[in-house]
């Protein structure tokens, strides 16, 4: 299969770190006919992000997200950019500190990513809701 | 459009983020060309940085360099890359934390950015001159 | 050259941050085939990241490795994954600060790396082992 594009709507989360593989993965059927290329997934807001990290432990998404909270922090004094709430700014910050797009290698079908990886949503606004993601996939 | 490549070279300005859609996509005409794929923007430099974020309050691009200002200190006490000056070393670690590429979806000569969405330089050296960009299309 | 995809193993690195340039490089023979496109590396582990910056001074490498241990710091006192020893949790953290890949423009069978930059293998983990690295290449 040749290059393609598709939008995907990610059902609301709450602030903090989700592991979106299965939700992604469901919505995207035509992976399954690819052969060597790079899906490249794109969250389009600047206040959440995608990245890449462990797949088993709940545990890690909450230390990821006490980690962020404490080293991007709210209501600084630095701050002018104040007027949608606390969680506003640092939530830019953390958009471009984790990123706005993952890519993954694919090959036969399959997403080429290790045994403990997978896909995060890093969703940094108290009320966030749905998020928009646009899958593109490069190759042959 | 098939794949393509083309250099680009940014004026010079001062430390700081800067929103660069503009001056970007004015000299990348082929892009309107271009039907499903993958524009590539990297920075052929260690201590600038691209990445995305809000497009229209200038107080998110001064809130972001007030932080990275903080949490990437000058003059660290552990630092020992310091002969280029105070800005040299949290350059470097800038360049890392926010990225050299971006890489954004494209579909039918656009760019699918969200609405609120904007491409950022970070410019790091208080006297970092022009930078080189190397815009890559890989797609149809 | 068409799309290509291909895994590289890492020999094993102490923590800290490495210049692999070379040691990708001489694995990657078909990269000198290739017209114009992209190099996507992804490392396929969620306690070591990828990243690009300065290739010269050796020191640079040391001081990242310092501001990383500290502003990612071992032994917070809000982790809860913690059982994998002190190196864990920040492991993750720093790979999803970092980036578990890197996209790199290619021509004429060249990495466009600016003149100052090299691909970082950041070794999160005091005893992290080989690495498995998928190199894909998107282009003409």
């Amino acid at each position: 299969m040749s290059n393609w594009q598709q939008k995907v709507r990610l059902k609301p989360r709450q602030r903090g770190f989700h592991l979106i593989d299965s939700e992604l993965l469901s919505q995207l059927p035509k992976l399954h006919e690819c052969n060597i290329g790079v899906l490249h997934l794109f969250i389009q807001h600047s206040s959440a992000s995608l990245t890449i990290n462990e797949n088993a432990d709940p545990t890690v998404r909450v230390d990821m997200e006490s980690h962020f909270n404490k080293f991007v922090p709210e209501n600084a004094s630095y701050y002018r950019h104040t007027y949608e709430g606390p969680d506003d700014m640092p939530a830019h910050i953390k958009a471009s500190t984790l990123g706005s797009s993952v890519s993954i290698p694919v090959n036969s079908g399959q997403l080429l990513l290790g045994t403990w990886q997978g896909v995060y949503l890093g969703e940094h606004r108290d009320h966030g809701g749905s998020r928009n993601i646009v899958a593109t996939y490069v190759g042959s």
